[in-house]
């Protein structure tokens, strides 16, 4: 049989060293670069789960000129069309606030949404936050129960019970991560199957793999990465995609998506011996696998859409806050190549939160049958 | 961007006109031919619903020399090993059995399974029996409900229900097609998780697609598909994997499977616009699509593995039965090109009855806490 071998002329741009252009190092430079400077990778919107712990020097992934990409397939200037996440988002949530009121005044319901947080992550804090103001601008009550990180799981669980049965709430939200000590696993199954807004129950993401069943509800980011592509007059069906990454949250539910909107999908992970020839192969790339810049130019098909998941912190001595936000994606590369791509920040991560109201708002109408 | 264009030279075989050179043929294909002669593509193992309603003339699309595969890469002789499915599902029923009394002996509990039969259908009945036989062979007890066409819903449900709280039964199965007026989802979905043997529950399907997450039971095809790889000392990890066809009882699943063992993994589909250009990118190719000999020689890199799940019956005037069994794959064809083929009937076929005795006896030691 063949054996896959290290094709990619890309990857060899991560190391200066011929021995190190073999499969093993292709598998590699997922986790770790030759560099140890620190870098962080975060995701605002609930992914810190997706992100490995490695250590990378900006430069030395996307500018450095000695590792620069040399592709005469690139062009000088950027040519993708750049999609807008801010924009749309904002769009959706205002179609949002007018079902809302259409809602309230046919039913004299308003939908509702609450929120646990354990702890008292900043990140977590601020998410929590931003959510409650989202739903608050389209007219959606939100509540909060904010545990102490020491919390027991029982009490998490009591509260999850709580929301689970008050008539009141349509979506129930844990914050994760959670502390360490609990199991996440548990606590998120906990959540009653008709308000589980993140789509994450084992269960929903049953009905999201197979044919002819409807899940309660799609994962926020990944319905938020579909809704970017159509609401951009991008079609699907029949398209190639690559979805990179395969985390629970993202890369698997947004490959399952992608497949009930008819595309052919591969999904590139740790393990994939050539992850740039295979991206290579996309219409639609998705990438989500929280490691900054990761996808460089030359993995982009010419012409190809991308949708950036990844949001990393860099260290950036010029900015004032000593870091700025890249997404999984080596924009500057891939925007000369492909044909529409979204931008970090502003693209995938202000549709998190509309698919939040989104999820929220359709469990509201479910439970009162109202279309 | 690009459009995907139809590129394979594979495809064209299907049709003689270069009209039909196009993305609709392509699509096309693999849901009818020009030809209409009749043929049946029937799947023993409770796979019927893989089955589109199609016609192809056997000789047109694998023997016809007009259309014969003109391909310099082509071997004159077979060159693949034989994956002997047959020999490989009874030493899995020897180890099984071996398990069996283990059991027996150290905790007094035989493995049981309930088969739940609704309606004459002759392959049915014979499935049934060949499972019951299985059992037998292996020591694990066996019952069977035999419901006329006519039952209601709540008939089955009722026998389900009944099965679920009897501790001497481990597994339980439902012997598909279920009559057309009933909803065989929610019939399904009654069977518990704790023994549902066919691993079809929703919830199995969502652990199965998730990292980290552990189905109680691996549907049984695919699980048959996965050891003939391993049993024949043929790695995963790594690999480029196709799977040809999405249903919920093979395609899909087998598909995660393959994930979750670091294949990297695409799914072909009618939908997919050069079907033939994919799958030749695979080290692995899974076709199991219900259409006989869809996949051609010339889909098949050389010295991939290929294993064909689906089981057709195609006329055949020259057998005493008036047809013959063929697989999804051209085998003619593939086994020149191929490493390693299953062949039809005896490759896939005989693992699924194993894998059903061995969720079974999993399910029973689990229930037990046997190690």
């Amino acid at each position: 049989m063949e054996s896959l071998t290290f094709k990619s002329a890309a990857n060899s741009l991560y190391f200066h060293s011929p021995k190190h252009s073999s499969i093993k190092a292709s598998r590699l430079q997922f986790f770790r670069s030759s560099s140890t400077a620190p870098y962080h990778s975060f995701l605002p919107e609930r992914h810190a789960s997706l992100s490995p712990s490695i250590g990378l020097k900006l430069h030395e992934i996307c500018v450095n000129p000695i590792m620069a990409v040399q592709d005469a397939s690139l062009a000088s200037e950027p040519v993708a069309i750049v999609i807008d996440g801010k924009s749309i988002a904002k769009q959706i949530r205002n179609e949002i606030a007018v079902e809302v009121s259409r809602v309230k005044d046919a039913l004299g319901i308003v939908p509702g949404l609450a929120v646990i947080l354990v702890g008292s992550r900043p990140d977590s804090q601020t998410y929590v936050r931003n959510k409650k103001k989202a739903c608050e601008a389209v007219g959606i009550t939100s509540q909060e129960v904010h545990l102490p990180e020491d919390s027991s799981e029982e009490e998490v669980l009591t509260a999850v019970s709580r929301f689970n049965v008050d008539p009141t709430v349509h979506g129930i939200l844990i914050q994760l991560p959670l502390p360490k000590h609990m199991n996440e696993e548990k606590i998120v199954n906990a959540v009653s199957i008709e308000k589980d807004v993140d789509g994450f129950n084992e269960l929903n993401i049953g009905r999201l793999a197979m044919q002819g069943r409807a899940p309660l509800f799609v994962p926020c980011t990944p319905k938020g990465c579909i809704e970017l592509l159509t609401r951009s007059g991008i079609k699907i069906e029949g398209k190639r995609a690559v979805v990179v990454g395969r985390s629970n949250i993202v890369g698997t539910p947004v490959a399952l998506l992608l497949q009930r909107h008819n595309a052919t999908v591969s999904i590139v992970h740790s393990r994939t011996n050539n992850p740039a020839e295979i991206t290579r192969e996309a219409d639609i790339v998705i990438a989500a696998v929280g490691v900054a810049n990761l996808v460089r130019g030359n993995w982009i098909k010419p012409g190809a859409v991308v949708i950036d998941v990844g949001i990393n912190a860099v260290d950036d001595p010029t900015s004032q806050r000593g870091y700025r936000l890249v997404g999984d994606v080596c924009y500057e590369e891939a925007c000369k190549i492909a044909s529409a791509i979204t931008p970090v920040p502003g693209g995938v991560g202000p549709m998190t939160i509309a698919m939040l109201l989104s999820n929220t708002l359709a469990s509201a109408k479910r439970l009162h049958n109202f279309q």
